[in-house]
């Protein structure tokens, strides 16, 4: 695990563009709540989540950062982060992660978060947004609608959302409501209306298949890139019903209409990355599990996402949430993984120094900026879409 | 491949508990006898399973404890075995394993086998019980019984099965009858006496969805660990109904109750990783897997099945069956692969030398004695459960 | 990635068996042609298919075979190759493969390709025939048949075709049609023929799912070897109903009759490894994925699918179509992986040398020339079956 070589200097200089991540809390965060934040899980009693491949990356790449020896004991670790306290905290560990541009997804908030602004301020960076339609939707429910109106008022709103200075993407958790074991085709009004009936009538979030294939094929007519949670999450999800290929069908269905990011995907980067290579609009990220395995394992785990995938396809995500350290981690272990493959392959003469720089140039930022319609690296403000930016 | 360093040396050191095996089969076996039970395949003619991974591991690393040379040939290996006598063999090989602690399945028996007090005197070591569940529920058929009175004198004779000394566990092979693609819920009495009906009259082995579901529901009220077998296996498993994430549904419904213990898992050890991650009742080794590849991969399979499972989750299991040498051989895999590991992670100062020397202990033994309640290392007899020891 | 030592040499010196691939476009190529064959995908406007691992391959492994430096540019690469011209390119390009018999499926020509016979001459090789079973029977609907004469008719025509000289097996592409998810039962004659009407009543490819079941149960019938696509392909794929886990009741039902031949498998290989290791018709090899890729990523492959599967049952294909690149990279990727991964074993004396050098000799072509019954390496033209050879 040689970090050293061109490549790898190369990937440390390059800001990242992390085109999905969260907030962070903004609360202040006892050992309760930080162990919380720090895995996928409910809290156990007799098990800390430190004692986890994440626990250790944090106190092994986080602990510097506040100051602390490498691989500090979680006690220590926790009353250094009270000591400096949350702001100070969240300034040093995202400043580290050296993100230039944030696309944020505001849909997501059980916990008061930073808002886009205030984490592009922490990190000296740019914010982006990202729409969750699932928020549009119950939000359009919440606000009291006719069923038969329920499928005009959500697109509206979500144009409306998708019109906001800022916004680059929606997104979609389809993936933790019903899996992508879906009908692929457009559903009819008069299906989408009896199943918002139902919903409307019934109450709690929007897990309704119909309505999930209705969000779907609404985001194909916003014309905005979709970003899809994919493998990897909490308990909710049931991990065999959304390995990504189950979308073959309705990838075939929007071909030549708007790109679709695969986040997280983990277990199924190879499944990912098989639709990556053959479907035009199909682009994929690691994020969450790289903050989850830390920089030990992330080299293997990109190693199979890009057994196939082509060189402009492969985005970086932190997909952070919550926790300061998740975006210098996610940063660090994607520089780190994707440094040691190439850096390798460059070593074993199987690619040239400037294709390996290339490569890293463009997951790092450039794909996702081509993507998203970003500025180059150094922002012209008069450019849009207009960021969040201190 | 290097196998030096502190914590290999704490790892060869350390002495196992083997959480999940069988016994040894008590007659003299031979070349087809041995060659049977080196595969999870029956015998082929014009193949020598010898010619296996786990064939190539026999040779390089049990025929030295015959006092043959790494590399010995099959046959000169069959006839320093058969020279030295079953007993002799079982000895060294059950020695060399360094295992301290055997929870024994006692429940599939298609050949005779040693008792877990015979395995246990061969090894110097200590044998716990576990109770397999399908044997319990076939032997109330056998024994005849009223289709109505089934679930009854099912329960009654599993909770009679568990009070019994030594029994640490109790398991389901739900995966060979039926997989895991059941309706999680607990069936009704109504479902599962009709069930029982179908299943006396007709008789065979346990496989009807109704009855399975009812057995692992029995196990939840048992109130002891559940040991699951999943994945590999042999031509009796389809494979893809055993990935352990189709429980997801069923791990909800039984939260805040029995330990579930994945056994085996490969290919699926990512997806058993993910629900040892999400789901606090959630464990896991990749027993049986081990010997099979060998220490040549050992290291792979347990880095993957390391990527998000928590260290306080992972145990080890052998899963040997029949032959001696498998007892050894998962020892040495486990050993090695994990030493690897941890050593490599070590020397990249990924991870401290304290946490790996804690991460190899816990993996080793502490964490099934502490899910078992098994004493410490040096055990004191007045404690439950008590064992069959020599 | 070391390559050296005396495994290595002996791989790199081993004649190979490709025991499934298709022939060479026979027209000049432009760039876009070229990289419309370089990739599963349709042609992407704004990203070349050189951005790929398989295109950085053919820049480090082909360009030199053209006279060209490492690394060469894709124009340069280009330009070199329409100066060489096509005959002369393909002829260094095979004749680099080292491959001395190519069993060639001729069932697939959506562009004019070589014959096999003049790939044979092309490569100094020997070339044998694979039948592709879909094509035989859209032969038998395009020259039209009465719906109840069909079953009878297709069977007939496979038989034919099957006796032509130098016809070593019978290929199917269930996988592209209906997946693997099928009734494992033999259909009934009353079945097939309403199938047989539907299908000729409404034309198009054979993709009826009692149609499909009656192909593999004429293979079955045929008696020859059965080669099934397995796992990676084009959009038409549906990579999760391809799993040929999927096969296992069909598998059983067959025992003790054809040899069941895996190809690509990808990412499926471990499910393929299991099917190898438990069912005695079953054989795999990774061909299609090598080329796509490329050597810096084979031998991970080859070790996942090497894990369990036992050494007589690994068998090596190219799996090329269309350019004349693909066979010398498959070859290429082939030797270097499997020779890396036996080579480190050797070094650290998990396996002897002699025992690698049979290993590498059967997967290199003993293994297939066992299966096919095809000659020796030195061939004798007495033998049956007669190859196409120059």
């Amino acid at each position: 695990m040689g970090a050293t070589g061109p490549v790898h200097e190369a990937l440390a200089a390059l800001p990242l563009v992390d085109h999905h991540c969260h907030g962070i809390v903004t609360a202040d965060l006892d050992r309760d709540g930080f162990e919380s934040l720090l895995t996928e899980a409910e809290p156990w009693p007799g098990i800390s989540s430190f004692d986890t491949p994440a626990g250790v990356a944090v106190r092994r790449h986080c602990a510097p950062l506040l100051d602390l020896p490498r691989h500090a004991p979680a006690d220590a670790y926790l009353a250094r982060r009270a000591e400096l306290g949350r702001r100070e905290v969240d300034r040093r560990l995202l400043t580290a992660a050296g993100t230039e541009v944030f696309c944020v997804d505001t849909g997501y908030t059980p916990q008061p978060l930073t808002t886009p602004r205030e984490l592009a301020e922490t990190a000296d960076a740019t914010a982006y947004e990202v729409v969750r339609l699932e928020a549009v939707a119950e939000a359009v429910a919440a606000q009291g609608v006719e069923p038969d109106a329920y499928a005009t008022a959500f697109c509206t709103a979500a144009e409306e959302a998708v019109r906001r200075p800022g916004v680059v993407a929606v997104k979609s958790v389809a993936a933790y409501r019903t899996g992508f074991d879906l009908n692929p085709a457009r559903p009819s009004d008069a299906l989408v209306n009896a199943a918002a009936r139902q919903w409307l009538e019934n109450g709690g979030r929007l897990a309704d298949p119909v309505l999930v294939r209705h969000l779907l094929w609404t985001a194909v007519d916003l014309g905005r890139p979709l970003q899809l949670h994919t493998g990897f999450g909490d308990t909710d999800i049931r991990l065999h019903r959304v390995d990504p290929t189950h979308l073959t069908d309705w990838l075939h269905l929007i071909k030549g209409t708007i790109p679709v990011l695969l986040l997280h995907c983990w277990p199924y980067q190879r499944q990912a990355a098989f639709l990556a290579a053959v479907f035009e609009e199909v682009y994929l990220d690691v994020g969450l599990t790289l903050h989850h395995v830390g920089p030990a394992r992330s080299r293997a785990i990109l190693a199979e996402a890009l057994e196939i995938t082509p060189f402009r396809k492969l985005l970086y995500s932190s997909d952070a949430y919550g926790l300061a350290e998740f975006y210098q981690l996610g940063a660090l272990a994607f520089r780190r993984g994707l440094g040691e493959l190439l850096q390798d392959r460059v070593d074993a003469d199987e690619l040239s120094l400037p294709d390996a720089l290339r490569i890293a140039a463009w997951a790092a930022g450039d794909n996702a900026r081509r993507l998203y319609g970003l500025p180059a690296p150094d922002p012209d403000p008069a450019h849009e879409p207009r960021p969040h930016r201190d």
